[in-house]
Order: structure tokens, then sequence, then C-alpha cells
């Protein structure tokens, strides 16, 4: 059976065909916007659906379910939205108006998108086989998914799983969700080009500053730089490390997972992060001299693992 | 059907026959020493559950199972003790020669003592009927027992739930486990006697300095003289609880469960402690102007927490 996942963020909503091997077999996007209200949002989501089916010259009854991925809080049984940030949408009964606009029967599940990621990548992707697992999303954000014992974390109305604010130093930086010293406010792409920002101001001299000069602030500069052993960039990437190792350390002392799963921008890194990660992860974590080893490692299926797992949502 | 629990601690072990209301109808208790090498110390286990079953004119055809919670890391599934630092075991293969030597063919489960005191507090106790529970023990160390979505939360070979092990200050006080800034290292009863010490140092003439003079230091006497309005006292338990309050949150905010308990030792504070644990929840909480209120509340189990909860792992 073939199910429809829709993953949908502040710009795009993106609906995949996913078939019984997890294969995106056809693909659809619709923009999103901020300004959108919600009749109006949900009406867009009906219309991309029925597009993403006629396109493939099939209808509602070839599909065993739907699922809906968003960027924001989300009462998962109940089938609610409570709020996402980047979309006009609060408190709104989502499944329920979706439903009747669609006039469709069958399944419809939706949750966060990084619920829906580690969903994805725990069937598919980098950590195929694997009933622990750990996923952090490393972008604007630092979102967590988790599969503890085989069964998805998300915690009483789905309202756990915001890893991006434990807090790493008390009493320490601003986070954005009002609390002191989060996780987030330190490894976060976000954090990481402040940081760079921080060291170009100290180093006015240092070829990180030139490269900031010529190509802009971003997430990269401070990796690239490093790697020509530029000292300023070798502090911000070391210092980035183990504010990012501490925080993965924090959740496998709680999990103990099989594998730890990078994604997000910044993981585009690659062996440059995650193997001082690695090493990190196999130096500090709690019980390692008698407990297997944790494999920390990049995510596999991308931007895709997206409408994977809010299809997969179906199947739980 | 009735079921033996033992719950195992570095000088006692206590075994406990519990009827299907979770009630202790009979108990018996055996002394437990570092010294005991690990052959003497299963004998010990042997005759303690022979002893109880032959108090209450019992065989072993008549209980259920039997269930054992230790002070230290288990490898649940396979029936591996693999350490307790207060006890002489070692990768022990606990359940076969358990089961060898009591010549009993039925469900024998073994596993971390945090984790029995949260099983038996979401059955018959404190936080009876809820599927996310959040269990914290403070006493020398603080456990983390947690149930999440009704799943018992141990990680992978049961290495998990080391939640006194995250961080709160990433490079701060050191901690037995030979990581830095550990929750355990600020808001265990330890750290909690080790603040005291500091601010008695600091202020010799505070009511808090006389009253260590008179009765030496433990957890209880900063929250006598706060309560007397010491000043030098009141600051170490504000921030005591600022420290515990961070980590509890910490927890919430993976977990969101239900309801939050405090046992161990400093959970006797009774108000004066969860009072101003609740209000920090309340205030610090993510999503708290949207989802349900997180209660804390003491533990009411207490010691027999520990002889329930070993006996609920044969159910599981």
């Amino acid at each position: 059976m073939k199910y429809i996942g829709i993953d949908i963020g502040g710009m795009s909503a993106k609906a995949g065909l996913v078939n019984e091997l997890g294969e995106i077999v056809a693909k659809r996007t619709a923009e999103t916007d901020k300004g959108t209200d919600t009749v109006e949002f949900i009406a867009n989501m009906v219309h991309l659906t029925v597009d993403l089916l006629t396109d493939c010259s099939l209808t509602l009854d070839d599909i065993g379910g739907i699922g809906l991925g968003f960027p924001g809080s989300i009462a998962d049984e109940a089938g609610v939205v409570r709020y996402c940030c980047n979309l006009n949408l609060k408190n709104v009964e989502f499944v329920k108006l979706f439903r009747s606009g669609l006039d469709f029967q069958k399944t419809i599940k939706i949750s966060n998108d990084a619920n829906c990621a580690v969903l994805a990548e725990a069937r598919y992707g980098g950590a195929k086989g694997s009933k622990d697992v750990l996923m952090f999303t490393i972008g604007t954000g630092i979102g967590t998914g988790i599969i503890s014992g085989g069964h998805l974390i998300t915690g009483n109305i789905s309202a756990g799983s915001e890893g991006g604010h434990t807090t790493l130093f008390v009493g320490g930086e601003q986070c954005g969700c009002g609390r002191k010293g989060c996780f987030e406010a330190y490894a976060s792409a976000t954090a990481l080009i402040n940081q760079t920002k921080a060291a170009v101001l100290k180093n006015p001299t240092s070829l990180l500053a030139e490269a900031v000069e010529k190509g802009g602030l971003n997430g990269k500069v401070a990796f690239d730089c490093a790697e020509k052993g530029d000292r300023a960039a070798m502090e911000v990437v070391d210092r980035y490390i183990k504010y990012l190792g501490e925080g993965i350390v924090n959740f496998c002392n709680i999990f103990y997972p099989e594998i730890v799963l990078i994604g997000g921008g910044v993981s585009n890194q690659g062996d440059s992060l995650i193997k001082p990660l690695q090493s990190y992860v196999d130096t500090n974590v709690y019980g390692k001299e008698y407990n297997p080893k944790i494999k920390v490692s990049k995510a596999t299926l991308g931007n895709d693992a997206g409408i994977i797992g809010a299809s997969l949502l179906c199947t739980l």
C-alpha cells in the first residue's frame, strides 16, 4: 500500500507518494506563508494532495493514508496543531478539518517534523534496523527525534521531545524560548554563526575574518578556515564541538541509543564534524567502560526524511 | 498471583511477598556487604527467598515470579549485573546463577532500583494511573526512573536512564562519574550538604552555622534554618531549588510527563521543597502557555517502592 507524506515548512509544503520500500515515487510542492489564514492553509493542503494524486493518475481510494509533519507543537493523538511559529496556525483541529475538506475516511496522522525525520531514518535511513535512535536536526534551532526501545518518544499529549531546550549552562546565553542557557543557544547553526561573528570581531586579522569579509557569515566558514589551520577558526570549531558533544552525551546518558544521527545544514560538514563528535561521545558517555560504543553518524535521507517520515506516521 | 520483590542495597537486601493489590504481605531482610563474593552473595539471595516463603508457609510453586532491583548498572534482558559499586558484583550472569541455585523455572527479572521505584509509584503510588512519569530519587546521587507513553525507558541494553549524569554547567563541579557539571553534582543530597558547608564557612555567625555546630552537617539543616528566616540558609535553599528545578525542567522538556515524583531523603522536606519546585516547573517548562500543568509531588511508597517495583518487573 502507498501512503502520502507531506513535509510542511514555513516556505513550502512538500508532498510525496511513498511506496512500501520507503521510496518517494512522485512529488509535488506548494508554497506556504505566515500570512495565509487557517481555512486557506487547509484548502491549500487539500489541493496539494489531490494534485499529487492526479499527477499519478490515482485517486484517494488508491492510498492507505496521509501523514503530515509540521514545524511546531502538535498534539499527535488529538490531531491538533497547537502552534507553528512560522505558520498562522494556533489550536487548529487540523485532522478533522483536513479530513472534511478532502472527504477521506482512512488514516490521517500529524506530528512534529523532527519526529517524522527520526522515523524515516530508523526505518529506511542511517539508523535502519535500530530500536534506540537519537536524531539531532541542527539548523536555526535544534530539533530532537527520539526512538527508545522501538517507541517514538513524544511525551504526554506529544508536548515533549523539545531537547533543544535543555540547559547546558544554567543562567547562560538567552534562548529564544525565554529560558537561559539552552542547548540550542550554544549548538544550533544560529549559535555557531554568532560564535563565528564574535571570533571575527576578536580576531580581525585572521583568515576567518578575511573569509567572512569575502563570503559573509554562515555556519560553514569556521569549519573551512579551521581546516586551513586558522587558529581563530579552530577555536570556534573546537568550542562548538564541545557544546554539541556535551548536549549529545546528555541525551546518550538518558537513552543510551545504538546510534546518534546528525541532520540539518551543519551535518553537511561531514567528517570534520562527525569524527570529533564520535570521539567526544566515546570519551564522555556514562558507562563507556562496560557498554557498547554508540555510533555517531550523518543522517542519510536528507530533505526526503520529512516526506518519508510523515508517510510512516500512518503505519505507527 | 503473588510475586516476590527483592530490593538490594549496599547494606541490606529486603525481600517482600507482594499480592495482586501491590501490598507487601510478608517481609524479610538479609545483610549485604561489599566484601561478600559473588557465589556467596547469590547463595544469600537464594536463602533469603526460601526463608521468606517458609515464613509464609509457602513454596516456590505458590509464586508467579521473582524480581530483584539492584543499585547499579543492570542488563535487564540479559539478566546480567554489569556492576554495582557498593556490592562485589561485576559482569555476573545473575539470573542464570540465581535460577540454578533456587531451582526455579518461572520468571526471574532484574533491573536498576530506580526503575523499580518508578514502576511501583506509577502502578500503586503517587503516580497511579499515569502513563508519563518522571521520578527523581535524591540521595547520595540522583537516580532517574522514567516511564514515557507507558513504557519504562532504560535505553539499549538498559544502559540509559542515568539522568543524574546530564550536565547543568558544562565544565562545572567535578562529578563522581568523571565528567564535570553533572546534575547530581549540584542537586543530590551530597551536593546540598557541600553547599551548606560552604555557606557555614562563609557565614560563621549565621543561625545555619550555629545549627551545624550543634547538630552536624546534613541535608535538612539548611531547610530548617531557612524556615526560621536565616539569610545564609535561605540562600542555600533557593540556589538548591534552582539547580534541582533546572534539572527537572530539562527532563520535562524531553518527556513532558503528567507528574514528577521526588523520592529519597531530601523529599522528606515536604512542602518546603515541593511547593517551590512546582512553581519552578510551572514557570520554566517549555510550552507552558498551551500545555497542561505538570504536577510535582512527593513519592508516596517510600522504602516499599523498591520491593513492590521489583515484584512488578515480573509483570512487564
